[in-house]
């Protein structure tokens, strides 16, 4: 018997049965912000945060593929949930990305056999946060921004500056360690429920099995920089979902709720010619979104399989894959969450709907990192064959 | 000496002094949501409500260029206030567009000498509210929806059908009225302070002398349907307005709060190449909105001292420099309001500003009616000659 | 060995040849216009016809994929080859579509063996051509307009109104058959080598044998419909090569002629950022149509292969998927024929380059059927879950 | 009696006539190219190029309006005509800015006794043009490209580089002068009859009283370099009137020979909801375009009259009007010619009716001097406070 096809089938079950219950309170917690526990404890029972850890190591071994797609289902329903699902994912693998095996193995392991949720204080933007060795162990010291998912994870990745060498450390605790606070400061119009808040670190003790450093061995490796590429593709398939649920919501609206303009030659909203040709418009740019995005996926996936060995290249290439996807997809989720509204209608404003949060989640979302710059970097590529300048953010 | 000169001089210092006012706890009244009524109650100390009453019933005598100046600059700081300032008007000319030359004359009299605040209940989308003669008397039974400005209000512009005639009788009583209530249930997500919800009428008494049916003499002058392009430039300059006051406010945070992105060559946000462009492309676009709008509020203008003379062609003509600022300015205010974040960078979503509000202002608003059937409007009378027809919106 | 393999890299060969031999005279021949006569017959010699007719008939056996793969490089330096060359395509599947498989095996083994190439001569949206029975032949008498490739081909796809039943008639007839005359009165500014002009038949005799009937054995199906599929997505190809061919050759210009702005802070062309930001921009836009084409490709070949088992669902759903393709193939076209001259400059309008044959080949050919029609035809499919009627355009 | 009103009349009649002729054979001469020799001829005997001239030099006394309305009226259905009409100006009242009082009431009593038609040599972005004085006299050596109206032209303004100093000298001479030769190489594929090709001066001698420096004697007034407006305006007039004509045009045949699509619900074209909204849309554009242009225009006669006491700001504000109209104007009339194709359909690129020749205008005038940088330059105006650098082209 197909054991890979069982398990499949298992969490497309899971899946659905998560944004059936996410989709009943969105609108209420969108009203209420914070954290959303119980949504994220449901995520924890259904195992899917294992998705990616590899079989042997109690997960599901699925690729970057599944993730995204999930993802992106989640989003379009509920934003914030599928930020920070995506964020786990993101976290969790750095482990592969800058740690050694052991840390991967141990990390991996546990992960799937205690349902863990990762989160984020990662945020390079912000320097504020400070590490430096103490005898057998290491001492943090400040604050991130940012820190999306942190609130109510397990696990937290760290980024911090050596208070001597000026260099980055990564580094990976439990949440609950001592000294450890998130501050709940987070008060963005949109995403509301992804605790991007800052968290707190007061003589916060670190052991040195804690601290991710494989990746120093590899000097001349890009493969840990794809992190940059994994976190982008989570925004791009928040994104897009997003504008996709928007989209799907606006229809049934449309159908059920609009009347048709009085000097419009049809009698129903559903018929209007203009309401028609508007729906068509959107579509074909979610279309083109979803067709690059995915094959920015495929690029992802090979960079990813090509491990130490991803070359300049191959990476500089990847970045523009997803550079371009997210250009698009940014665009069309402002452009679709902005115009649902002309083909409702007036009355589609009140706040029994809360249409709007589509389009502060997408607002808020599209911000992470300037839509200008990956332009840039996408014509300096074409023009100039240069490939984006390793930041993480291209 | 000229009276005139000082008393404009007179209304332009109070006018600064009211924005002043509003701009303090626009914010908070965003969130807050309700009756803005301390705001009302300082424009009828003002004065500023007679502003379009002519001197001989105690007023300014000012004309509509004035009237949509203030509800431009109003708008800046707060749409929701320049709405119902700009709908006050509307509610009161209506006297002056379907009433008897003695109805005009006691309401402009009794609205200037105790600054009387007029409410809309005329929304002629909502057919529920139903009027029918009792004898000496007319008694109203229904509900209108959408009606902006009634609630605080002090005298009430009504529009209802005629129970046996199928015909539309307007009226005007006092909004505290016996049986009058207004349901206070406006929860749209923008224009949060205008009041456009329910109000309720329950047996209702009116007198004779309330109805306004003196334009039924004159069935064949077009003149009291510019009503509608009163109503349309109103909703012109408080978009105007708003998208200047949303650009204002995006160029001190440019300035003063954001950052050059870290792949920038510049070294300010404010010199960055991209942000600088997007600058000036809003610029353009808002400029080229206002200079539609001062044309057309030169159209109606010379439309408004026609009186009954106005031809049909020359109020087409007119509806369709109203429907070009109209598109224009809506299409501008979406996207200045939508871009402003771009040049202002991730931390501008944080509820301290309610940066999101402009954008909620304007969406809300300019679903008042299509923009796609001004579109057609404009389209038919450019190709096919022909007047865009006779319509509360057009 | 495998033969497939070595045919493979046969003709992947000999179009780099043919590309090369047409970009040498590309613009030289958009000056002259007219009949293409020597790369025609490059084309014939190259045995590239009979790509996608099966092995067992003389062919090359490749699928719809390789001849839009083609016929898209083609397009990179000459549209109106390409043009041609995918109709020739277009034409002779029609034997398929609507002849039996007598017809079609005489006529695909014919094609492959003296390397005919096919014109049309189909226009369904001109119903001058009529056709009559007489005894045991049939007699053609009319005029057909635009007729892409009918001048210099050797075998012709006819449609015709029976004078008796009003019915469309198909046929194939040699095109030297006596009566036979293409005018050469094409005179479009675009795609000028398309001999895209009217066709006269004046007492032109067809045997019984000529004519495809087989589909009327399957009023059901709506399989031979797919032509209208078949023909949309060569026109993608067509525009989406001579996008891509525009850009490459801007890019050479950018880089090589253009002199940077007096005032860009940059010292070169390629290096200023607003002109990097928009290679950026056309590059997102191309690659988003190029991703719809390419899904649009394999909905294609499904539908193709399910031969007259296709259902009408997804005949509908393929359809879309090739309107979507088309409308932002077709925008994505001209907004890069439009800009190219944007990040050239000035002098790149010199004559000497023709630069400006790329926008009116893309204008052209984006008017074959209307962008607006193709939107409303997605727009209610995604909305009213309708297909599109069933028509030679959708 | 009313002189003023009198002669206004009068060249208003001589427009009308002229704008008959032109338009008669504007499609012949665009596929001619070359010089506009009889039109030239038929403008000088109208009289209309002493219009800017003061009355007491024996001109018209009109303002900037007057000229930029005509040429705008000329561009509706010729656009090389109106442009070097425009340019005429443009030379002629370089010496009012650059010139002694004495030159220029010469040169203007002069032009308007023998209806002389002015010709630009002037290009700032071509320094091979070189100047030295010699004795008694000055003598001129090289080049100059995009000598708009060079040809046929009897006076010719010239900037030239001094070999000693490496300034700019600035110069009047009769365009027959000895060793002065008209290359006729301008071979653009747009405003083909503007012969803004190169001018080749060999040994060309100059007289002391042909020079013009008396703005040398200001070094710091701005008033000479308000001839970068000037330039600008003309460039908008041109823009602006053949978008209009290309609408007008358009129009004619939408309503006279398109059919309405198969599938539409339409029975005539003019009546096709998709091809109305896009001439609604199209106006839009074009009257806020309209718009800016006069408030624009209204700026530049301001300074104009300011003379040498306007000061850097009026003009820098000034600047940034005509560069708010210039991106509208361009970014209308590139969309325009682009877009009247669809609302006529695929007959309407046949070659009698040459309808592409007004994007190729367009295009070719919109590359005089990038967009991207009056966007620049604007957006550096409204966030930084900065005044456009003084440049031939801002």
């Amino acid at each position: 018997m197909n054991i890979a096809k069982k398990i499949n089938s298992t969490y497309i079950e899971k899946t659905k049965i998560l944004i059936a219950a996410f989709d009943q309170t969105a609108v209420e917690r969108d009203k209420r912000g914070g954290t959303a526990k119980k949504e994220r404890d449901l995520i924890r029972e259904s195992g899917l945060l294992a998705l990616i850890i590899p079989t042997e190591f109690g997960g599901y071994g699925e690729n970057w593929k599944t993730i995204f797609r999930i993802t992106r289902e989640f989003a379009r329903v509920d934003g914030s949930i599928a930020h920070i699902f995506g964020y786990h994912f993101l976290c969790l693998v750095s482990t592969q990305l800058f740690g050694s095996q052991r840390q991967k193995e141990f990390l991996y392991k546990e992960t799937a056999e205690k349902n863990l949720f990762w989160g984020n204080a990662y945020n390079p933007h912000d320097g504020r946060l400070m590490i430096k060795q103490a005898d057998e162990a290491w001492l943090l010291q400040g604050e991130k921004s940012f820190c999306s998912g942190a609130t109510d994870s397990d696990r937290l990745l760290i980024s911090a500056k050596n208070v001597e060498s000026n260099q980055t450390v990564l580094a990976v605790i439990p949440t609950g360690r001592k000294g450890v606070a998130a501050k709940g400061d987070w008060d963005g119009f949109g995403q509301r429920q992804t605790d991007s808040g800052t968290v707190r670190f007061q003589d916060v003790q670190l052991k040195e099995t804690e601290i991710l450093k494989h990746h120093l061995q590899y000097p001349d490796s890009v493969f840990p920089t794809i992190r940059t590429h994994i976190a982008q593709m989570i925004l791009v398939h928040v994104l897009l979902g997003m504008a996709e649920g928007a989209l799907e919501e606006a229809k049934h609206y449309t159908k059920h709720s609009s009347r048709a303009w009085p000097t419009s030659d049809a009698a129903e909203a559903a018929h209007d010619p203009y309401t028609v040709r508007q729906y068509g418009d959107l579509y074909v740019q979610l279309n083109a979104s979803a067709a690059l995005a995915e094959k920015a996926v495929d690029a992802l996936q090979a960079a990813w399989e090509k491990e130490w060995s991803l070359t300049e290249q191959e990476r500089g290439e990847c970045s523009i894959a997803i550079a371009t996807a997210k250009v698009m997809t940014a665009r069309t989720a402002l452009e679709v969450t902005n115009r649902i509204f002309d083909v409702m209608g007036a009355k589609s404003v009140s706040a029994k709907y809360r249409f709007d949060r589509y389009w502060r989640n997408i607002r808020t979302l599209t911000l992470h990192d300037p839509i200008e710059y990956k332009l840039r970097d996408i014509g300096d590529f074409v023009l100039n064959d240069q490939l984006p300048e390793i930041t993480p953010y291209s």
